[in-house]
């Protein structure tokens, strides 16, 4: 029998990387979740994706600990700084430096112990906050490096970043994923929940996720505060 | 007056990192060095990493601490794997998986947050031991997915990976060091240094060392251990 294709997964407990998952499964995967503690805000997003991962039957679930909220720059690791409500123009202050950069060369070196054949990375290039590492150019070019950077792409297994979602709207990835058996009760998407697990329903996050569920004509499960 | 342009340059406390530092200083930089704890058997070197950024006079240095080790697949950083003393052929177990990637892609959110002109890496593609993430053209992939990942990039303010060692041999390395003023005695090269911190003199990087001293008609100021 031809063993199973494995796939490590970028989970960060939120609805794009939940869906990103369940469409590896439904490719045949042996999936490895990995996700990161980056002292960002919402750490809720993590124990999401430690309930996502043991729900969806990963072979192993990962989380990395690392201090990039040291290097600063971003609201989602800064607490000086504010989270914004309205919509905004440009990147983001929410955008963290070089953050899909750090995710993936992780998710390489794991998928190179591995020895994996593809790493799946939820980005999309529509309805996101204008980040410049979620555009395809930057997953191309992501790959040709990765290829160049390891042994299994010296020896000529050359490893694939497949990010699925790429081309999909808020609405088109909820409807794949409740098609792949996603729960988005269990997913976080909001920038600033608070301590009850309530989502603002304010930032950036969460109106593209409110947006999506109401395009794609689907209940959202998710808890709002009530203000 | 024109501000000083920034660098940020990876710094092990290794004989190449150390030169590295002195030419981005040669060359004008305002020098941020980064240095990780990500597990590896020689801690020594980290300690050296802050001595050569202090004698140096560095803008700032940082240590960033990360579970690489846990990924495991390398004798470096893993205490059950034996460290070679003899030559190796192809890429040797000493090999950290994608470690290059990761390093380049935190020195990258720095340097965005800095808004720095150019990151400095030691690799040379000569008397090296064979990885894959220390040739020319791992460097330029690496710098053309850098300009695609951030803010800055997209902005048009193209960041340049700078590998000045990248076609030197160890003694032109070292000729190179001195002309700039770096003691290699704060330096560490070895991957199994003592608990006095001698240098076990049978490892990869030891031998490179030392040929590169003998090569160069430099004393070699390495403390080795005696048998």
């Amino acid at each position: 029998m031809q063993p199973k294709r494995k796939a490590v997964v970028l989970l960060s407990g939120g609805l794009d990387s939940a869906t990103c998952l369940a469409l590896a499964k439904q490719q045949g995967y042996e999936c490895y979740a990995l996700s990161f503690d980056y002292g960002q805000r919402h750490i809720g997003e993590l124990a999401a994706a430690a309930n996502i991962a043991t729900l969806m039957q990963v072979a192993m679930h990962r989380i990395i600990k690392m201090d990039l909220g040291g290097i600063g720059g971003s609201a989602l690791t800064d607490a000086s700084l504010t989270i914004p409500e309205q919509e905004s123009v440009g990147i983001p202050i929410t955008y963290v430096p070089a953050r899909n950069s750090i995710f993936l060369a992780f998710a390489l070196a794991w998928a190179e112990v591995l020895q994996a054949q593809a790493i799946f990375i939820g980005v999309n290039a529509l309805d996101y906050s204008g980040y410049p590492d979620c555009r395809p150019a930057f997953i191309e070019a992501f790959q040709h490096m990765a290829n160049l950077a390891t042994k299994a792409g010296v020896e000529g297994n050359a490893l694939k970043i497949e990010a699925p979602l790429l081309a999909m709207d808020k609405a088109g990835i909820i409807k794949a994923g409740i098609a792949a058996g996603v729960d988005y009760a269990m997913t976080v998407s909001c920038y600033q929940l608070n301590d009850k697990n309530e989502a603002c329903g304010r930032c950036d996050s969460c109106r593209f996720r409110r947006k999506g569920f109401l395009e794609a004509a689907v209940t959202d499960p998710t808890r709002y505060v009530t203000y």
